[in-house]
């Protein structure tokens, strides 16, 4: 796939995910995907979204940053949200975080192969002082 | 600067560090280079640096995934190293631990200008138990 299209296809991706259309989850995601080195395979996968949302019901994806060389997508993503109880550990007890996430996915065949993502977890550590 | 030589530029950059070839530092880094929105500047950069191998004398850069698409490169680094005290505000005291840290660069005039970088906290964690 074209570098242009592979940009496209992740933009697609991330619209998805943030009209939790899960139904469609499964065009833009491999049914063997494995996630930091997990072999999540799609319905634990979607399961990880879905919780995602459960515990950060104002949750959306923003890319800041693409960078695209076929078959890699890296992004810098961000987020402003509010996870209602503890998120990563943290007590963030219903208080509004920003955060980056870097990530970097290995697409197949038009579809996420494998992801390598990791959450500045410092930054909310630091807004929680 | 094509793609293709800015991933060269790139491992250059890291054969530098890995050499701790300070007096090099400035063909890769931008005078005014910013760091996770911080402005840092080279000799801020190199002090950063110099810093880092005081606190991990076996501190070594891997290159484990890169994504370029010029101005930006993206890699998933992989760390394996000892640490001989406090690590990230965590007591890892000469234990050797294991992470990665996800990075996106922007370049200009084939330096790099602009640093946004997460290192896997939460890895570490795991690891100390």
């Amino acid at each position: 796939m074209a570098t242009a299209d592979l940009a496209d296809v992740y933009r697609d991706y991330i619209d998805c995910l943030n009209r939790q259309d899960w139904d469609r989850l499964g065009r833009f995601v491999d049914e063997g995907v494995r996630h930091n080195a997990r072999q999540f395979g799609l319905p634990g996968y979607r399961k990880m979204l879905e919780q995602d949302f459960e515990q950060i019901p104002d949750l959306r994806f923003e890319i800041d940053i693409i960078v695209v060389d076929a078959p890699h997508v890296a992004v810098r993503l961000w987020f402003e949200v509010t996870p209602i109880g503890a998120f990563l550990g943290l007590p963030v007890n219903g208080r509004t975080v920003s955060f980056s996430e870097n990530a970097i996915y290995a697409y197949r065949g038009g579809k996420i192969r494998e992801v390598w993502s990791v959450i500045d977890k410092a930054a909310i550590e630091a807004q929680l002082g």
